[in-house]
């Protein structure tokens, strides 16, 4: 199972892009990278209100759409309803990282692929299908009506898939659903993404999975022995 | 969305076979046709224990597996447990009515295209495996924890798929599934299978649906204008 939003995809330049599109059009000074990372460290905040139970169940269309409320008024941007709509829409059409698709569909081949995120099951069928990118089935923490890391997210996949929690595995970039995962039981395998944040982000140390992987393609060649 | 046994998959010939094979291997007299009939005419009895709240949610694995053991009694047939288990088996592996894996592909490539089954999650992603059927997503009855034709199940696929019931079109040969999707607002779309049973069962009247197909390629043909 993948994570997606930075493990598969690269949110940050897709984002950015559709930003600069977007303010382009609108004729507003929008700066695409720094409105993506705004926005991105407003996704963890946004999720803990409904995986404390404070708030019910919320798609991230809507936690995406509050968000970019805070963004535009810190950036000091105006943009009308329509414009913002359309930024909030582009989260289901983001680029794959480049050796994504074939790999996904070499792995594909010889054992079930699902998708295991945070995204709505409706958006992660929209990337899937914008992408091109075939799984199996998708799986959204939506069907445990949570986000992870809530360990509900890992054993309501488990049931679905009818299988103990150790014949998972979860390959993810975020070192922080990789420990959740392993702490259900499930194996974990961590795929480098130095660039999620865009170039020159600071390094991350790899964390304790069972595979470290420079990207999938690699993940890929070490889960079928190549 | 596709109802999936007997309008996507043609069960009556494949359990038929892997009873008539699993048979042969044990030496019991095993009638394939027979026991593929009477097995399925449990299936409905048996979900309705589940539907009515009588009996907490249970996948079809465990449902067909007590069936069988009744069908074997009534057909006087001694069978092993590992035989019985791999008969039960057999509903993850059942080949499609020949025109399915063209038509749906040609479908795919203009409409996201899912599963809506009483089968449970995994058995559908097996199923779907083993015949090489692609869709966008895997939906079960299993994520409302219900079956068929309660409004339940058709409800949930409207709210995954973040769609006004109206947006959902159902396809199945069963007029009672496709009359409970109409009464929900789903659009309806019959598929005939008269082979469904085997050949030579008695013919059943096209219900009052959106669309009538004589097979998947005519309800493509219908459905994209061809």
């Amino acid at each position: 199972m993948f994570d997606v939003f930075g493990t598969l995809v690269d949110w940050h330049s897709s984002i950015a892009a559709h930003a600069a599109r977007v303010g382009a059009r609108a004729g507003v000074d929008l700066d695409g990278p720094r409105l993506a990372k705004l926005w991105r460290e407003r996704y963890q905040p946004s999720m803990d209100v409904v995986r404390s139970g404070a708030r019910p169940w919320t798609n991230l269309d809507e936690l995406q759409a509050e968000s970019l409320r805070e963004v535009l008024a810190e950036l000091g941007v105006e943009l009308g309803e329509a414009d913002q709509a359309e930024l909030v829409a582009g989260w289901h059409r983001l680029d794959p990282w480049p050796e994504v698709p074939a790999a996904l569909a070499r792995l594909r081949e010889r054992v079930p692929v699902a998708t295991l995120s945070n995204g709505h099951f409706r958006l992660l069928l929209d990337l899937a299908k914008y992408a091109d990118l075939r799984f199996d089935a998708i799986i959204s923490a939506e069907l445990a009506d949570s986000f992870k890391p809530d360990p509900a997210v890992y054993r309501m996949a488990a049931r679905l898939l009818d299988v103990p929690v150790e014949g998972l595995m979860l390959a993810a970039c975020h070192p922080s659903d990789l420990a959740a995962a392993g702490r259900v039981g499930l194996r974990t395998g961590y795929i480098a993404r130095p660039a999620e944040w865009g170039a020159g982000s600071p390094p991350t140390p790899a964390p304790d999975t069972d595979l470290v992987a420079d990207d999938l393609a690699d993940l890929v060649d070490q889960l079928l022995g190549a």
